[in-house]
C-alpha cells in the first residue's frame, strides 16, 4: 500500500494506508511554476499543447505531496469538437446557442479527430508519472456546459438558459442530449489513453431546485455515468448539491463530491456506504493561518472516516490567492490525521 | 380579513384568508414602468430621493395585486452614513476596507442625520398607500454588508473578506460590530418612520459551511435582530441556507425567508411551528409559460400550508427578464390556491 494506491483504493471502497487527498485545479495560478508558464503562453496554448500541458499537471503533485494527478485542460475544450468558437476572456466566451437552427448544427465530439492534443496529453502524463500517482481525467457535465452555450458566457442567474429549460424544453433535452454524447465519447476516450480515473464536474447543476434537478438534469447525468467505461472509477460533483444529495446519487458514479455547504458526516449519512465521498473544504481556508486550516482539515479527515472511502479536497477549485506552503501543510495533515 | 391584513398576519402565525405575496425587487427593471423613471434618473437619485423611492415602491402594486409594498431602496445605502462613498457602476463600487486604520475611521450611521431621505420616503409611502398594503422596510444583513466594504464589490468567492475572517478574526467581528450597529439603528429608524415589517437581507450568509456561519456570522445577527422593535414582525433572509436552517432559526426574527434549493415542505419540517416562511419559487419560473409557472406556484403553496404562516414570493430577486404578466398571473394563482 503506498502513495500510487491510496486515491483510486478510496474511490472504490478498498482499504488504505491513509486518507489519500488532491486539490480541484491543483496546477493553477497559486503557483509561481504555473505563472511562469502563462507568463510565455496563453491558457487555450497551455490546453492545446501536450507538452505544456503535462508540464503544468505535473507541477503540484511533488510540492504539494498530493497522491493523484489531474489533467491540465478545461470544461469548454471539447466544445471545440461540436462546432463551438470558444475564447478566454479570462472567462469563456462563445457564441450563444439558443434555437433549434443552432442545436441542430451541433455535432458529436469525436476526440480522436476533434481533440487529439488532450489524448496525446493524457498518455504523455501517463508516462511522465511511470506510476508515482494516478491520472484522473475530467469533463464538464451537459448541464454546465450547456449553460455556457445558451449564455455565451458565465453567467449569475443563467435567465436565458433557464428559460430554454422552461419554454423550450425539447430544444433544451436536444441540446442536453448532444452534449452528453460528446461527454460520453469524451470521458471515455481519456480512460481509453490512460486516465485511471474520471471526474464528471457540474459546476451549475446547483442551480436549480431539488426536483427541476430531477426532472431536466438527472437523466442526462444518469446516461452519461451508466455509459462509461466501468475499468475506471468515476467521481460526480455536483456544486451546491447539499439538498439533493439522495438525488444525485441516483445518477451513479464510484464517488460524490461535495462542498463545503453540508457537513461531511451529514453528507455520508444521507448517502450511505455503496458510494465513497470527495470533499469539503472551503477553498477560503488555504488564506488562513496554517494551524486553522489544519485543524479544519483535521476534523474533515475524521469525519470522513464513517465514509465508505474519502478522498480529501477542497469543495471547489483552490484559488489564485491560495498560499502554496499552507496548501503542503494540510495536504501533510490530512495523511497524518488519515492514519490514525 | 383584506388584503391589507394577511401579509403581517402570516408573518405572526395569526389567520389569513388567502397565502400572501410580494416579490423581492417588485419595483425593479422588469416593468415597463420604473424603466421609464430610470430613464430619467440615475439609481442613485431614484434612492435619495423621497417622490422618486415612492413611485417606484407604488408602481408594483395593482399592476401585480401583491399584498406588501416594499421601500425603493440599495442595501448600500446606510453605508454613506459610516463614511464610505459607493458609486453604482452598474453593482456596488468603493474603497476596499481591509485594514484595523480603516474600520476604526468608520462611524455609526444616524438615520436621522445621515439618510433622512429614507425615512421621508418611509413616511411619504404610508401616506400614499392610505392603509392598501402594508410597507416592509429592509437592510442588508452585517455579514452580506461588510463582504462588499472588504472586497470593494461584488465578488465571486469573497477570497479578501474570508481571508480577513479567518487571518483577522478581531477585526472581522469589529467590523460586524460597527456595522450592526448601524443596521440597528437604520431598521429602529424605518419602523419609528411607518415600516410596518422589516427583512433582513443576508444575501452572501450562504457562502460559509454551517459551522462558520455559526461561529462567525450568527451572533452578529442575533444581536440584531434582538435588538430590533419588537411591534413589527421580522423577517430573516439568508440565501443559500438551507443546510443550516436550525442555526438561523437561532438568530431570531418572525418569518425565515427561504430560496429555491430547499423543498418548501422539507423546510417547514426543519423549522417546525414558532416560525413562519416565505418563499420560495426559483425566480427564472417567470420566464416560463405562465400555465407552468403557475402550476409551480400552486404547489408551492399547498406545501407552505402545513406552515405557521407562509408568505409566498420567489427565492431571490425577480430578475429583468422576468415578464410582469405572467408575475400577475402566479399572484392570481397565489391567491386563489391559498384559499381552498
Amino acid at each position: 500500500m503506498s502513495r500510487a494506491d491510496r486515491f483510486l483504493n478510496a474511490c472504490r471502497g478498498l482499504p488504505v494506508d491513509t486518507t489519500p487527498v488532491w486539490i480541484m485545479r491543483q496546477a493553477g495560478r497559486y503557483l509561481p511554476e504555473y505563472r511562469a508558464v502563462r507568463a510565455k503562453h496563453s491558457f487555450l496554448d497551455v490546453c492545446h499543447i501536450p507538452e505544456l500541458a503535462c508540464e503544468v499537471t505535473l507541477q503540484p503533485l511533488d510540492r504539494l505531496g498530493v497522491d493523484a494527478a489531474i489533467l491540465f485542460s478545461d470544461i469548454m475544450i471539447p466544445l471545440e469538437g461540436m462546432g463551438c468558437e470558444v475564447e478566454f476572456n479570462p472567462g469563456p466566451v462563445m457564441e450563444p446557442i439558443r434555437t433549434r437552427a443552432a442545436v441542430d448544427a451541433l455535432r458529436i465530439c469525436n476526440p480522436e479527430e476533434d481533440v487529439p492534443f488532450v489524448l496525446d496529453a493524457v498518455r504523455m502524463i501517463r508516462r511522465e508519472l511511470a506510476g508515482k500517482v494516478p491520472l484522473i481525467g475530467f469533463s464538464g457535465a451537459p448541464f454546465t456546459l450547456a449553460a455556457y452555450m445558451v449564455e455565451g458566457k458565465g453567467s449569475k442567474d443563467f435567465a436565458n438558459f433557464k428559460r430554454m429549460m422552461f419554454a423550450e424544453p425539447d430544444l433544451f433535452h436536444d441540446l442536453l442530449t448532444k452534449v452528453s454524447d460528446t461527454v460520453i465519447a469524451y470521458l471515455n476516450a481519456q480512460a481509453a489513453a490512460g486516465a485511471q480515473a474520471l471526474q464528471l464536474f457540474d459546476t451549475w447543476g446547483g442551480v436549480l431546485s431539488p426536483a427541476d434537478y430531477a426532472h431536466y438534469v438527472l437523466p442526462h447525468s444518469r446516461r452519461i455515468l451508466a455509459n462509461l467505461d466501468k475499468s475506471v472509477p468515476v467521481i460526480h460533483f455536483v456544486k451546491g448539491s447539499g439538498l439533493m444529495l439522495d438525488t444525485v446519487k441516483h445518477a451513479g458514479g464510484d464517488v460524490l463530491g461535495l462542498d463545503w455547504h453540508i457537513d461531511l458526516g451529514d453528507a455520508i449519512d444521507i448517502l450511505g456506504q455503496d458510494v465513497s465521498v470527495q470533499g469539503n473544504m472551503d477553498p477560503a481556508y488555504l488564506f488562513a493561518p496554517a494551524e486553522l486550516a489544519c485543524k479544519t482539515a483535521t476534523a474533515i479527515v475524521e469525519k470522513g472516516k464513517k465514509a465508505r472511502g474519502h478522498v480529501f479536497n477542497l469543495g471547489h477549485g483552490i484559488m489564485p490567492m491560495a498560499d502554496a506552503d499552507t496548501a503542503r501543510a494540510v495536504v501533510d495533515a490530512v495523511h497524518e490525521a488519515g492514519q490514525r
